[in-house]
């Protein structure tokens, strides 16, 4: 089944690439921009079918390898492909 | 007010970060992975507080700077901050 897992700073952690994008957007004329946060979206389809298992699956996958679960935390939620 | 934006890769467009993360899942033992891949969540936080008016200012900010739309597509959502 379909995964995504949505992985973003914690609040308070810096976060140049959001900034970069908010100057930029400043630049190209947009304003009424308070603020801009760019995180990771990660499309896993994995062969397990139950619900459960594949998002316990994902969690474990977050822990280890996809979220640096110092400075990010993670959000799974099964399909919903972007 | 707060807007999700979900970049994401065009089907057919190579994922080398995807593929990448599909390697390392199956070398810390991690079967049964079909497909990973990986795309961008950027969380824009508005001073527009009109819901039509963020989504449509946002959707002129994924095409002027925060898509490549040759090989990307953008999905706008309000709020849910991950």
């Amino acid at each position: 089944m379909k995964l995504a897992v949505y992985v973003t700073l914690k609040p308070g952690v810096l976060d140049p690439q959001g900034a970069a994008i908010s100057q930029a957007l400043a630049g190209l004329g947009f304003d009424g921009v308070q603020g801009v946060r760019q995180g990771k979206l990660i499309e896993l389809d994995l062969a397990e079918e139950d619900r459960d298992r594949a998002v316990e699956t994902a969690t474990r996958m977050c822990e280890k390898l996809l979220a640096n679960t110092v400075i990010e935390t993670y959000r799974i939620e099964p399909a919903e492909p972007a």
